[in-house]
């Protein structure tokens, strides 16, 4: 049977980032369909997104011979269960699995809310953010360990989950005005080791895009 | 080899209650450790606790031969792939399983904060918790359909995501003033028949004691 694939996405998005990750380390060809942002800050829900996740009204969405998965690590872990032929994201070993899933959630919880404390906020404000970002990072260093990858000797779940916000970095440190690289090298290393892998640059967004949409948004919102 | 798991947990917790209705389902026998309620409405966490969650410090906790599992919906998933001969939790299916896993997410992203908005709040600041709680509530109605389960003909992962909340309900109502029954007539209708089920009603805290601990934290909190 010919395979259907659909990604609705958002180009900045670093949970659309962890499916296109996936969908290129298992090599599968999938039509891309970028939502709109109006006034380069709020997305423009298309007919499309909105019919297939009806719920949270969000990208990314997978579309696969049709039917809609929603919820970028439930993504991921769906392209890894249907494509298991290639580069296994998840551990086969359940506690392994378990642990995996829990570090993917860490991020998931934790990353992505800390740096939106620092580009939301100026000033003396941004502080707490910094301070739990830097926190949350060393627990991943932590978990990292002196593995080249979270997954082992391969990009795993883990690395899937985290690296896209990687591409958040720049605008975090430069919105915060702190380094994240003098706290935090072993994880810097990783994400540079991480973007000489062939499915990982195309996938993620430029910074210097990512830090615009930053811009914009605390423009639109008085922070600046 | 002999199986020792020990549960670290707090009877009230309906995230804790999940772990107890998948061990009971596939019959798994465990060994129980609450831990202590200070003032009835504090948590004093173990040193055990902290030694086995030292990330988010939170219960429940699944000890399997020494090892931790954290997160109650990766616990959950856990005891569905290693004692898999009894009861299935999720679909073998990948479509089905992101599916099941897409509906518990829900439950933990929305019911027990829409909740915590009603009995952490009172009079007219309760309404927006309130419309929030009966709008998810249906749209798991609709999930629902006309299944005896969300697993079907079995219990599954949804169901046992969503029903420790149910015993939150009685809280919910009596702080909230309203009926849940009234606008989900189908979804209670659901919950008293898994209340039917061995699995079930030893695993659930009694509704009077999570009232209790609720009116606790709002005299403690300053909401009355």
């Amino acid at each position: 049977m010919a395979e259907a694939v659909v990604l609705l996405d958002l180009s900045i998005s670093p949970f659309g980032s962890r499916v296109r990750i996936a969908l290129a380390e298992k090599g599968i060809e999938y039509e891309y369909k970028e939502e709109e942002l109006k006034d380069k800050s709020i997305l423009n829900k298309s007919s499309l997104l909105l019919q297939m996740n009806p719920v949270h009204k969000k990208i990314p969405v997978l579309i696969h011979n049709g039917k809609p998965i929603c919820e970028s690590l439930i993504i991921v872990q769906y392209i890894d269960e249907v494509w298991n032929d290639k580069s296994p994201l998840l551990p086969s070993d359940p506690y392994e699995r378990a642990q995996a899933m829990f570090w993917a959630d860490f991020v998931d919880k934790k990353i992505f809310d800390c740096g939106k404390k620092i580009w939301m906020n100026k000033g003396e404000e941004q502080e707490p953010g910094k301070k739990e970002l830097i926190e949350c990072l060393k627990l991943l260093e932590g978990e990292l360990g002196e593995k080249p990858y979270f997954g082992g000797d391969n990009l795993g779940f883990v690395d899937v989950a985290l690296l896209p916000l990687h591409s958040w970095f720049y605008a975090y440190e430069t919105c915060g005005n702190f380094s994240i690289e003098a706290e935090c090298p072993k994880l810097v290393a990783w994400a540079k080791r991480c973007m000489e892998k062939e499915s990982v640059p195309n996938s993620l967004p430029n910074q210097n895009l990512v830090y615009d949409y930053v811009l914009q948004v605390r423009k639109r919102t008085g922070v600046e």
